[in-house]
């Protein structure tokens, strides 16, 4: 790679590539991004729903590190815990963290917009409306199809953040020795709303994610800034229960009413959006290189992965964080940089994807378990008494700004020491007369 | 799927689509056969060298079902087992298996020839100089460019039997919840030549395939009709050493005076055909479904696999073996025959992508290794005294029909009890006198 960088095109202007386009742009380079998609501030929302994604510590602070969070803090709901619902209705609340620690429910295309227009300001080219058509991996250009018209553009670097189908990807895919897997869950998803009440109040407590976990499927709910919320329902494409069988408005009406009876009268039109809204697959995707000649993946085209831990965006922010700082430590040199970039962040990539694979699970059931609840609260216990010693998995990857790949490593050691103390026969009577500081010293 | 199959399309005329082509042509089916590649019979041998491929079990009863084994069974030379090279020169010969069991050495084109010969008498149409440019999964649907020109072709089912880079599964991947991986080893590897003596004779023993295992890397040569041997060096692309570092007759020279100094007289224009001959990498491909509409994958193209344990043919003939008795069984009735066949032999393609892997370490490590062939010895005793219940992983997967998944479980059985075996502190001495039936009820 010739280190005479000056001019970098980034695809796709969702939230990575304009956040990239920022630091880029900061550090003095000729930025410019190519989104296929309509400039979001001036089209309507495409008539999709727009989803709510979750921000937390490593977002913000890739945020903050380019000035921007400050701008972006009004549009956030803090949630500061699950909330499950069970089949009768009860509710349970399971706090995220410590006292004051919570995740934040935003809107995607909220967030997008402030990051388009800070970027805007900040001198960056937008092109909406340009179709990627091809990459040269060996000549570094892009073509595009816009507005019925084709063009190729040269730049010194290019950034795919063109998401988890990835056109950049695409490319590198037919290359030699390029690794690569992608795997979809067994289940898909489907958007609904609960809208505010006639009163225009949040109809459920707005500062929690809530949780209706029903062992092989779930539904989920995130509030939003009108006062709504945002359900998605997990469940598998084929078996029973699976959308294959909800055929019609009886049988989902009667779906609902048998697991998740206390939704019924909050969600509008069941009925109609159940049929209407799409429904949508669950893809986890891993490669490597991540970077041919001057051409680098980066975000979802590198590490697509499941929502379960609300760590997609954060990870795809977290990216440009780990970039930016890299680009500082070695001057700008980009080739020790992508280097040093794609061998660090490929470890934390494939972490983060593993976790929140496994987190699915402990959402959709454990979180409904009795000795799982007794487990978390053990683990709080032993995380106020030893803060410095013990954080849980959870605020590990939330809280924290550990490293991905450390903080599974980590957590794989706490769970096997949790096993064994979970596996006492009289652990839901004499929980609290543990050794805990035995416990916390074999980490 | 419709059950009025009558026309069926194939892609490519290779070892895995000949043979296919054979058995529904036998079943009464309409067959055309499209290969990129121009015919055998009639083109040179394209300038490539005539790779040599193990024949074995699974491959010869695959043949035989469709009677063109006896054919086939001349221009077969049977390898009775491994002959390891050690740095010093020094011979140590490992039989395979029982006497009288052995693997083949086979020419892929002669091989190759026999199967388009058969298929042709049987009234197989077969284009040649035909390459595939899309393919219709909704309409069942091939398109072709041949001789400049584009055509168009529909067939009630097409079978993808075009190999590890298939078109078909290149089809079968931008539809939605395809699963797939591929995944390159860190190895290539390069064909070298022994040509026969002066004499003309075979330069080493032609009975045997040959191993120099030399830890991270190994050479490996099996027996030609023409009395030359067919060299293939596996060796890491990047690291010291790796093709990387042997970048010019000096450096390759000494490198294989160092590491396989018995070879230099025998290899003949080792510095041409180094720099000559490609370095080739090594892709293992795993997919599913294999069915999408009428379009189904079978062979490399469903599993790609490395060759260390010699069972990419096999595997793919034994496709067509399955498939075929999956149609004596439901009749025909190819919606379930094809549920069944992909659902069943999934899992054994995977296992024997797994084993393929594996045995990669086996081959250039750990047959030099003398705790490895004292449980080598042990395992063949085993065997000598409880046929019935002690058979040898390779034997499992090479000289029987057991399912390659079942193989693959039993084989970690074994592997399980022989760990335990061998930790006995004096093994080596007093192994002669362990309690064999004891071990073989472990199993």
């Amino acid at each position: 790679m010739s280190n005479k960088i000056k001019s970098i095109g980034i695809l796709g202007a969702g939230l990575v590539g304009t956040l990239l386009s920022l630091y880029l742009k900061k550090r003095g380079y000729q930025v410019k991004v190519f989104e296929k998609r309509s400039d979001l501030r001036k089209s309507n929302n495409e008539g999709g729903r727009s989803i709510n994604l979750a921000l937390s510590k490593r977002g913000i602070k890739a945020l903050e590190e380019v000035g921007v969070f400050a701008d972006v803090k009004s549009v956030l709901i803090p949630m500061e815990g699950r909330m499950m619902h069970n089949r009768e209705g009860n509710l349970t609340f399971q706090p995220y963290g410590k006292e004051g620690q919570h995740i934040n429910s935003v809107s995607r295309s909220v967030l997008n917009e402030h990051l388009i227009e800070a970027a805007e300001q900040e001198g960056v080219q937008l092109c909406f409306d340009h179709t990627c058509t091809a990459v040269d991996l060996e000549n570094t250009t892009i073509s595009f199809e816009h507005n019925g018209k084709e063009s190729t553009e040269h730049f010194d670097l290019v950034f795919g953040a063109d998401g988890a189908y990835s056109q950049l990807r695409q490319a590198m895919f037919r290359t030699n020795r390029f690794n690569y897997q992608q795997f979809y869950i067994e289940h898909g998803y489907k958007e609904l709303t609960i809208p505010p009440t006639e009163s225009g109040d949040f109809a459920i407590n707005p500062n929690a994610l809530h949780i209706w976990p029903r062992g092989k499927y779930m539904l989920i709910a995130l509030p939003n800034l009108d006062r709504s919320f945002t359900c998605t329902l997990f469940l598998p494409f084929e078996g029973d229960p699976s959308f294959e069988t909800l055929t019609n408005k009886k049988s989902v009406q009667s779906f609902f009413e048998k697991t998740f009876a206390d939704t019924l009268p909050l969600i509008e039109n069941l009925d109609e959006e159940f049929f209407e809204n799409p429904t949508s697959s669950l893809v986890t995707v891993k490669c490597y290189p991540w970077v041919k000649n001057n051409c680098v993946l980066i975000g979802d085209a590198s590490h697509a992965i499941v929502p379960f831990y609300g760590q997609g965006m954060n990870a795809g922010f977290e990216d440009c964080f780990v970039l930016n700082k890299l680009l500082n430590e070695f001057d700008d040199n980009w080739d020790k940089t992508l280097n040093a970039y794609q061998q660090l962040r490929k470890e934390d990539g494939d972490a983060i994807t593993d976790l929140a694979l496994n987190n699915f699970i402990e959402m959709r059931d454990l979180v409904a378990d009795d000795k799982f609840l007794l487990q978390k609260k053990i683990e709080r216990h032993l995380q106020d008494a030893y803060p410095d010693k013990w954080l849980p998995l959870y605020s590990m990857v939330t809280f924290s700004d550990l490293r991905y790949s450390e903080a599974l490593e980590i957590g794989k050691k706490q769970q096997a020491i949790m096993d064994e103390v979970m596996n006492r026969n009289d652990i839901f009577e004499n929980w609290e007369s543990l050794d805990f500081e035995e416990i916390v010293n074999q980490l």
